[in-house]
């Protein structure tokens, strides 16, 4: 793939954050496929506003969120709306973003990187904090759920190259996160960089 | 019902906070069936600790959870466990917390109670204040999945003096809402009062 020349790296395993004006879009491209990007979004005029998955799951009215979907801020302002997903469209809105925690449960010793390390550093370069973390949209993550409401960890179903496009609908700092999952398959257990462009 | 001396009321659309040793349980009674009661806790030595329904399902694999699941902290760590329900066993993980915003969306006009309100005011008795409105777990609240993921907003399914049984995990504040909402059917349409016992 030649890249555009607004094409920018988010480093496997790492995080950046990008601002989006209102109206702009950011094409999110799973650039090897089985890649997880965990995604949040903040106003830009206060941090303490952001996109929240439990606000917006009352509204969308559906965990696997589709193109037309808007996601709402925690004060249930409109903040991002797909406008377009060449991915099979399963991205996940149930599960936490990884954290040191979470790696020591599941046995690793010693440092390891997380999303939610991410999301605090990928904000520092903007000179931003995260007010906390708040639960991550997670792009091609594979998480399906039963009628009788069961969960289970599964590789991504999406392919190289294939992308989900957001449009922002207020001004807002944009945070990305290529998980460093390794210990469970939802990176397919090879953790990649991925891209984003600002349309 | 007669009830026992210890127990609490809720006020219907109002909220009310207790503090819990490690191993006390609670029993949170559906009094006249039909009410939904919005629950959070918080770690007694740090309130920036609290229950997570995003990072509970990480673990409980569910999005309904069992007698037997253990809710998790944001720092991962056991909060509460449900260690008896006489309800239909659904509860809900999913929807954020009503607040003023939601009934504005909904076209309330003026003032309207809200679980996030009442959050704010019962840890406000103890002297308290949330670091923010964490996502609840809504005790009695119906939002069915489809396996498409597709969510609907339902009137309980308990009968009256039904009850779930809690065990904390930490000393720790847990906080109660009995939930005003009176557009959507979630409380059968008639906002109640419930009640809690310490045992």
């Amino acid at each position: 793939m030649t890249p555009p020349d607004n094409l920018t790296t988010i480093a496997a395993r790492h995080g950046k954050a990008a601002r989006l004006a209102a109206g702009q879009q950011v094409r999110v491209i799973n650039t090897h496929g089985k890649q997880v990007v965990d995604t949040w979004a903040f106003n830009a005029a206060d941090i303490r506003e952001f996109m929240s998955m439990e606000h917006s799951r009352a509204t969308m009215l559906t965990v696997f969120p589709k193109v037309g979907d808007t996601f709402l801020s925690n004060r249930r302002q409109p903040m991002l709306t797909i406008t377009e997903d060449t991915t099979p469209g399963i991205h996940d809105t149930l599960i936490a973003a990884c954290d040191s925690h979470r790696y020591k449960q599941l046995g690793v010793t010693g440092y390891h990187e997380s999303c939610t390390e991410n999301l605090a550093l990928a904000l520092g370069e903007l000179g931003l904090a995260p007010p906390e973390t708040p639960s991550p949209l997670n792009l091609s993550m594979t998480i399906p759920v039963t009628a009788s409401g069961a969960l289970s960890f599964e590789p991504p179903v999406s392919e190289p190259g294939q992308s989900i496009t957001l449009r922002a609908e207020m001004d807002l700092v944009i945070v990305f996160s290529a998980c460093p999952q390794d210990v469970l398959p939802v990176n397919g257990l090879n953790p990649t960089e991925a891209h984003f462009s600002i349309l």
